[in-house]
């Protein structure tokens, strides 16, 4: 299940992996990431088991699965073909939230001095891949709190069981990390759009190609595309969140739309800056709302 | 002076608008409105001039500026044209934050009950027209609350000055307006990404068309691009807040960068998933940090 769990708190904690497991936190016993390439990852566990991680808080810089020995030793590279690798991907091409869990192992300020803590829901802001401390490639993923996500406090210096390892970012470091503000650290604008569960109904029927202009945007790991919709919700259009009032649409098209830029009429014909587009692209299983559409034209009237 | 005045606290209370005025809150002593198309809205002040705005506290849907007689009754059609209106676009457009300052004239239960009152920044997430109730083109900016914003309180119905007036939003009226939840209302995902000044200074060199496909999203109102950094703020990538390190890219191309699907080689040639897709478009004031594009680049290798 994507997103918080009934009944727990954030901060709340765990003495076992089995508690955390048996609260529905986290789920799996051993490995890291919950979740899969279809529905993206549920939660995750910073737990030291990846020594390139970084831990500030706010912002998590978290190594993906695979590639290890026994010893916890990187071995091979990782791929995105990983299960738990994918399910990142797609976390963040939704626009997902991740449960994160921290665990005492981890090495870092923001960790529990014991067992494990559930430390809220955090997104994929960005990921890529880099030559790890030992030498062979690791997909990392920036994860950052959601603004209502309590930060979790850096325990003292003296409470660490290890000092923390020094900065091994190599290339990619031009500040040193000290200026790194601990506790929430926001830099990063967060350019996906969170898909709710009708948008990404919407999404899979057109399998990410958008309504409008057709092209579907191809990433390292998946495509994307975004889910629009076409009345607005909330005041003054409120719009049904409904799947009749939802287009898929790459973001050009998107940000056309909620602009006016782009309209549909009543034959669902594409009205580009009062131009016709052609027909907008439609599928068996999704039928428009037209008086969503009808809602949406005359909001642009002029 | 777009976004927070030095010393001034959300919830600042002013006697007069010349009191506004002084602090800088609000510059006009008469318009509603302070801005420019060129720098987007600074501020603006709900008072109750327009009848068919909309208070819900976190969310204001605010009446642009004209086609009024002295009377505040409608008597002909507002346009994108009015300054007011086109700084408002351009404030929209670029994602900018305005001062909102409330009247006591307004109405509304979140108005103060007598003057003015600074309310903090609201950032606009859609505009559009629509018949007025004096049955004339009005234009419409839906303004929500920051979430750093506290939102401002509803007062007693016994304090109100007269009963709200019903719903008038007519056609757009699907949910009564009873269901909207006061203080801070999220529907709307904003699609818009802010601009800092760096990534505006970007986007006016290249006139907002997209450094990589060419393309120039145009709006009622105005153009939009996005202001993109090539090596990405804050850890592990921790590049360069410079106009050296920030694109002009459509939507699409925007996304596409950030996950890799796009890099550039050593001569600015655009990769798009693994195949040459042409040169970077340039601008002789718009030199690129190869460092940063080297950096970005080496994050997707695989």
């Amino acid at each position: 299940m994507i997103g918080e769990v009934a009944n727990v708190e954030v901060g709340q904690a765990y003495s076992t992996r089995r508690q955390a497991h048996e609260a529905g936190v986290h789920r799996p016993l051993q490995a890291g990431i919950c979740g899969t390439k279809k529905a993206g990852a549920e939660s995750i566990v910073v737990s030291g088991g990846y020594k390139d991680d970084e831990d500030y808080g706010g912002v998590i810089v978290y190594t993906g699965h695979g590639g290890q020995d026994g010893a916890n030793n990187q071995v091979s590279n990782q791929t995105l073909e990983d299960p738990g690798n994918a399910a990142l991907v797609t976390s963040y091409l939704e626009g997902l939230p991740v449960r994160v869990i921290r665990g005492s192992q981890s090495g870092s300020p923001y960790a529990p001095s014991e067992g494990y803590r559930y430390d809220g829901l955090y997104r994929i802001t960005g990921y890529g891949s880099k030559l790890g401390i030992d030498g062979f490639l690791i997909w990392q993923f920036r994860m950052e709190a959601y603004e209502d996500t309590p930060a979790p406090t850096a325990r003292q210096q003296e409470e660490l069981p290890e000092p923390a390892e020094p900065s091994t970012k190599g290339e990619g470091d031009r500040q040193p990390k000290g200026n790194e503000e601990p506790g929430r650290v926001t830099t990063t604008v967060q350019r996906i759009v969170r898909s709710s569960a009708v948008k990404r109904t919407v999404k899979a029927w057109h399998d990410n190609r958008c309504q409008v202009c057709g092209v579907r945007l191809e990433m390292p790991g998946g495509s994307y595309s975004e889910g629009a919709h076409i009345q607005g919700l909330g005041s003054p259009h409120n719009g049904p969140d409904t799947t009749g009032n939802v287009l898929c649409l790459c973001p050009n098209c998107h940000v056309m739309l909620d602009a006016g830029a782009i309209v549909l009429d009543e034959d669902l014909r594409v009205i580009r800056n009062g131009e016709d587009a052609g027909a907008l692209r439609t599928h068996p299983k999704h039928s428009i709302d037209l008086e969503c559409v009808k809602q949406h034209r005359e909001r642009w009237r002029r």
